[in-house]
């Protein structure tokens, strides 16, 4: 609940990775001894689609991922939720594939499939035995391109998807909270709006909405191929020319042009009471660079400053919160570094029986200005690198792990050396960067705190009133 | 400082309404006996263009506006800034018009004019001796068609503005401020954006931009022309056929397609700290109807509940606030009713010496809660429309404000008959309209409550750190 929102998971055949939460993924960010660079080799198809190949022998299975760079924040006004409706709408059917059978045929091949969205990136992917890579390549670059979508097809998975939409966030009071605390940290970037989309707007979407998307975004030259497993690099290089080789470079650039952020001057506040709600909780995220958009060390140093201060029970935020002060039931925080135009840091605390809001925030801002003005020991540094580079070794031992990291990296503007050298460079971070980036980043003007607290089941006399149409929407 | 940044007026010749102030729109809001219907006569040109003439003879001089259905809340993503840009460059020349010389030829002529832009609306005046109005007549049809500009004119034009978005905003916490609950208040509708646009959008504006925006939007049938003062219909309607009458009918509709605010759910508040500011204040804002979206009857019961909560040395916040706990310097508020989209309630206090944003909040929701719970008295709501319906014909007799009452309603999707029926609708509400509309608008999860606090000089230890680059722009 307290994770970020940060993609939306499409989970069809059972393979499902942790990907809804970043902080996984903020962790598993290194390499060190274990992924050497000779291990991945990369190259471009004449018509731009960019191949990445990750042997690894052990087992004989390969992972399959396309990853095209686009999402929710290169969505048109008005239409928030195009993205993911059409990820979900890649899945209908091609001149070759029948309507609703694409996981199917997955499936009845033995392996599994997925699909997610997020506000930078769209990926698909498949894990099968080695010999049917031929076979699922095939059906991915048949897609690419030969979408075939009815006026019902739409309709049925618009349903589909505000059912999914009502599960996941309008009856889920923290999800409720994080939309809105989005929507005030981005008050001009896409990210402020929801990768699912706000509710008026999916109702709205069409056939035509998601063909202009998808014939705009889904291209070669706008996507990465990466294939991961018992495999060489030639096998697929012959593969993608025989399948993906085959579809002309789209031509026109799919260029992302975003509105960028103002600078921010004012802190934020957002108040959310539901009956629903479980516990008084409170949030605070802050604008921070991302790996992508940071100055060079300053993400290392942001990965590192929020481990030490609220990743597990060994954290500040833990510790003073939880152990010592007993006001939070638990308390923690994450890093979300791989956007491709901005990251945040967050904190969140759920309170103890009896504690107010006002308690969890004071208990908050202290473990926030003591990292402002003390920094972190050299200990906690050293403890919390170590602790970093093994779990992501052990983290991208699993190839779907490893594939996606590189997938996700390489479709925000990083480079497969960017990826490699990044143990290095983790070990170069020293407690003085971390204090700086503390100072430089956890700035309350560039903050939203939020708060949920929980209302009685009649929260006011407002009950039964007519609800207000939101502006320029004619109830 | 405190009315809302509702429109950006710029004053070339000394011709200045107090337009800025949605306040003083809101009450010049009836027409009661001194407009008969029979004084305002409207037809359209062949073309599209909507003319209203309202023929008043006792004095030798004529008013002509001419309102074009566009405004900041039209803008590209990205761009914003451009619809107000291009109202300053509309005053550089045409193929007639040598650049700069338009203010100049009106003021040789005994006129003043000018212009201004908002959310929804672009408008051009002029006030000239009636024999002036063929030449002014003139003068704005043809550079609603044949604007010229110089990649050198944008740029001059673009200082112009960047200093003017420096000294209007920039340098006055109070506007800032009101920028960032604007933000907070609107999260997908572009009313959250900046009339004036954000400085790096404005930066980067070109002159490209300016013509796409001209090009699309400026078109007869998208126009209204409203002429007022020593003229009869015949007149006008002769010389409108003759000038703006020659302008082919621009064809594809320029529809206005605006992201809808999704439903709110959680209660924002934003907090400025600014060495700058004068006094702590606080405000709140309320999403509300504006005339354009209530249902019937409502906005006129929001008029009236605002008057008499907030306006005035008799209003309940500034005899509770002001003059009984002597919490505030000043108090009152507003209903900024104008609005295509949405309208808005404000309320704001200044602080006494020695009194926190807190007493303020404290103060501001008493009288909130009030209004909810008791409504107004019949006594109340007969002194406020008398007051209000004899303050507007004062206002109307002044034949720019009339004039400008007319286009700025016409504009935004009225008739000339809802203007003209508005006293009799602002005779029929009851005190139980206006306590239903209180419980109805004034909620706490529809709100953005903005707090002002005085920093100290050296506001905090972050002072000379480097500033972060907000999302998506690398520094």
């Amino acid at each position: 609940m307290l994770e970020q929102l940060s993609a939306v998971l499409d989970a069809r055949a059972g393979f499902i990775f942790a990907c809804a939460s970043l902080a996984s993924i903020a962790v598993a960010a290194a390499v060190d001894k274990a992924v050497p660079s000779e291990r991945v080799e990369e190259f471009k198809l004449a018509n731009g689609l960019q191949v990445v190949v990750i042997p690894d022998h052990r087992a004989s299975v390969v992972t399959q991922m396309v990853w095209y760079k686009v999402g929710a924040a290169d969505e048109p006004p008005g239409t928030s939720g195009i993205a993911h409706f059409l990820e979900h709408l890649m899945f209908k059917g091609t001149d070759l594939i029948a309507n609703g059978q694409f996981s199917k045929i997955i499936a009845k091949n033995g392996g599994e499939d997925n699909a997610f969205t997020n506000h930078d990136v769209t990926a698909y992917f498949q894990r099968v035995a080695k010999d049917r890579l031929p076979k699922v390549m095939e059906m991915e670059a048949d897609r690419m391109v030969n979408l075939r979508l009815s006026v019902e097809d739409v309709e049925t998975e618009r349903k589909v998807i505000l059912e999914e939409r009502r599960s996941r966030v309008d009856n889920d009071p923290g999800s409720i909270l994080q939309e809105q605390m989005m929507a005030a940290l981005y008050r001009n970037h896409p990210y402020g709006v929801p990768i699912i989309g706000w509710e008026h707007e999916i109702r709205a979407l069409d056939r035509e909405d998601a063909f202009a998307f998808y014939r705009r975004f889904y291209a070669p030259e706008n996507a990465i191929l990466i294939v991961g497993g018992d495999v060489e690099p030639e096998e697929v290089k012959k593969l993608a020319e025989e399948t993906f080789g085959k579809i002309p470079r789209h031509g026109s650039a799919s260029v992302r042009a975003r509105p960028e952020e103002p600078d921010h001057l004012a802190a934020v506040k957002v108040t959310l009471q539901d009956p629903r709600a479980g516990r008084t909780t409170v949030q605070r995220y802050f604008l921070a660079p991302s790996y992508t958009t940071a100055e060079p060390g300053e993400a290392e140093a942001l990965d590192l400053l929020m481990r030490i201060a609220a990743s597990g029970s060994v954290s500040r935020i833990y510790k003073r919160l939880v152990v010592e002060q007993k006001k939070a039931a638990n308390a923690g925080g994450w890093y979300s570094d791989t956007g491709l135009d901005s990251g945040r840091l967050g904190f969140y605390a759920i309170a103890s029986d009896g504690m107010s809001s006002e308690d969890l925030e004071k208990g908050i801002e202290e473990v926030i200005e003591e990292l402002r003005t003390g920094g972190v020991t050299q200990e906690e540094l050293d403890r919390a690198r170590a602790a970093q580079l093994a779990e992501f070794v052990y983290a991208t031992d699993s190839m779907p792990h490893l594939a996606r990291h590189y997938g996700w990296r390489l479709a925000t503007g990083m480079t497969v050396e960017d990826v490699e050298e990044w143990p290095e460079r983790l070990k170069q971070v020293t407690v003085d960067d971390i204090r700086t980036a503390a100072r430089k980043f956890l700035v309350d003007k560039n903050s939203v705190t939020g708060v949920l607290l929980v209302a009685p089941e009649h929260t006011s006399r407002m009950d039964g009133q007519p609800v207000q149409a939101p502006p320029g929407r004619k109830s």
